[in-house]
């Protein structure tokens, strides 16, 4: 039988370093001394031998003086946010986009290629030779580079450090693609679902307070779902929380490999709603099962025509909310958030149609809609969700405080 | 925008007083000074410190020395059980159950009585003179009652401290339970979805790692559901996480008045098998529509049937466990837990078959079957899991660490 561990001084005052920084870096234009006491509730004494420290590591520094009435002035502390920096990629069957982020969060360098060969190796060859392209584009030191988040399609082998099962990127299973990564960089590598590190971004990007609730609802080629609590990403005892492809939304729907019928897989995705529009007479039935790239121009057609007035258009993706909104209630009336982000690859062309009709849908499905309502945002983040937030994860992983962090090992 | 907060020495005190008592409370027989030191990682200065105090407020006791080679002889340091009790109360349409248990968790005393009337007032009226016999009877002093928790079935308005929407016990949703029930006894009185105190319960007396983690699915007149992660209950943000009669499990089942078809509510409850053992000729078809007793007797009776080897009585059961089959797996696709553990008041007859059919379905149907097996378990506790998971609520909000308590307040 396990027991639970106690704490102590020294992780005590990591943590406290943590709250700390975390606070300098959310404020934007800085704190003082004084303001840190404020709002972390930290005596004067713990706050001046913690900022001591974080100028001592040149992770902040002094940025002007204030003077606010009679006694002396107040300085600023301010992040630098050049003392480190985080890759992100995101790893997808078409394009791999790749980003470096400052310690602030803000995007220094991008990068995008296309996903050429099939051969997993050879592509790990090449996100290696772009991340190289990417450091030396830039022109910072190695040294400063806190590690590499990597944003995969789930469910993920963490142990093993590789992918299961991505759509149309057969051998993927196979490849240690952490080990290999690492190897062939020499940096950190760290492994996560994509719709994880969404909601890590939107969590850092955000501002949100540090009790943030919501479930992120990832639209991509596969539909996914994240959840933070009280500020923190949830990830689940083998990270692969939020594997929803398989909740019935339509009882009339076609069926799935699964063995049932009208799953979010078959209903939701890009694919079903593109399909949807073909036997409404939309589009022409003519298209090649599971060409990806025509469903990619033909999802974008049909929210053009929708905007134009096109009323067949317009039906198509209205219905495609109400099967969302059947969704979204089943994860908020289990998962109780105060709030909805949707986000992904797909959602700025979807955005306008799902963010009309869902609130009203959600709330009549909701269970607690007497006692309040659940409101439904767009993400903060833009397309390149995927690679923002695995550069967050790295970014989060070194930076956020964490209550578990206070904790004895074993 | 709100900031995260710091931690400081009394919080730290106060959180590893908790972990050496939960530490003790759980070895069952005691644990000396050094094995204290041993399991929860602080200091020989710091336990012995710590354990002072819990002897001068008589919450353990030394019980013996045991002499291990040469050096001083070890002191076993062991829970007072009845230096604290809590009780608890399961509301249930037509039978009422009081716990009193003591700070191990054993039962000290047990009362029931029939719910009969349907006027909310004299029920509260009824439930606080049950308290007070319950009390009385068991000769302990008052003072000594930490709280009393109530189980209900959700959803819950936490702010008001009423139920929402109780099956057949309508107005109960003007009532403010809480406030009501608090004035009538002088107790403090904790409102908890019947669900969440069960996950309570098993977190309580199942003595798991203190990372268990785990969904709760609780069989009542409805099907709810609870998570434990980390050996902690998650709640939601308003304590109603778990709401899942609209999840679809069977898009063939009959028409739910959410407006969808096949839901949990419709498909699964005790009700609906009954529903279907008639369509399948198992009884006459000559019931009233919402006769919750006949409800009762006719789903003990078609469990019998199947287990006296009855064909069509064990047909309709194995659909029962495929379906909830179906319901699990999107639960421990989308929470990606460690196992399943199902429990309530009908959960004793149908075990059998459950556990027979669940675990290969459930494989099947899992998003991480390739690296994982989750397995389905019953519950450690009786068909009493609601009235002891309540007092387990006021146990565990006395005694549990919680790392959140490590935070300064605003």
């Amino acid at each position: 039988m396990g027991m639970r561990r106690g704490t102590n001084l020294p992780r005590m005052g990591d943590f406290n370093q943590s709250v700390i920084l975390e606070s300098i870096r959310r404020s934007g234009s800085g704190l003082s001394r004084t303001e840190l006491v404020g709002v972390t509730g930290l005596s004067a004494q713990t706050v001046t031998n913690i900022t001591r420290r974080l100028l001592t590591d040149h992770l902040i520094e002094e940025a002007g003086r204030t003077i606010n009435g009679p006694g002396k002035p107040r300085v600023t502390l301010r992040l630098i946010a050049e003392s480190r920096y985080s890759i992100g990629v995101h790893l997808d069957p078409s394009v791999m986009t790749f980003v470096l982020l400052d310690l602030a969060g803000t995007v220094v360098r991008r990068l995008t290629t296309r996903t050429s060969s099939a051969d997993p190796r050879r592509i790990v060859d090449a996100m290696a030779a772009t991340i190289e392209a990417l450091i030396e584009g830039a022109g910072i030191d190695r040294s400063r580079i806190a590690g590499v988040g990597v944003a995969a399609p789930g469910p993920l082998d963490a142990e093993r450090g590789t992918v299961i099962d991505p759509p149309k990127l057969h051998g993927w299973h196979r490849v240690p693609l952490q080990a290999v990564l690492a190897e062939a960089t020499g940096l950190e590598i760290t492994l996560e679902k994509d719709t994880t590190a969404a909601a890590v971004g939107e969590l850092w990007t955000s501002n949100g307070s540090p009790d943030d609730s919501f479930v992120f609802v990832y639209l991509g080629t596969g539909i996914g779902a994240a959840v933070a609590r009280d500020g923190d990403v949830i990830r689940g005892s083998s990270r692969n929380l939020g594997e929803i492809g398989h909740i019935i939304v339509d009882p009339d729907g076609p069926s799935c490999a699964c063995g049932l019928r009208g799953c979010v897989e078959v209903v939701c995705t890009p694919q079903a709603i593109v399909e949807q529009a073909e036997q409404a007479g939309v589009f022409p039935d003519d298209r090649e099962t599971g060409d990806a790239e025509v469903v990619d121009v033909r999802l974008a057609q049909l929210c053009e025509r929708a905007a134009d007035g096109d009323a067949a258009a317009e039906r198509v993706l209205r219905q495609a909310a109400a099967n969302l909104a059947v969704l979204v209630a089943v994860l908020t009336n289990m998962l109780d958030v105060d709030r909805v982000v949707l986000g992904g690859p797909f959602w700025s062309r979807l955005s306008e149609v799902y963010l009309r009709e869902l609130p009203a849908r959600l709330d009549r499905l909701s269970a607690t809609r007497t006692i309040r309502t659940i409101p439904v945002d767009g993400t903060v983040m833009g397309d390149d969700v995927g690679a923002l937030g695995a550069a967050c994860v790295v970014l989060d992983s070194v930076l956020t405080p964490r209550t578990s962090a206070l904790l004895l090992e074993h």
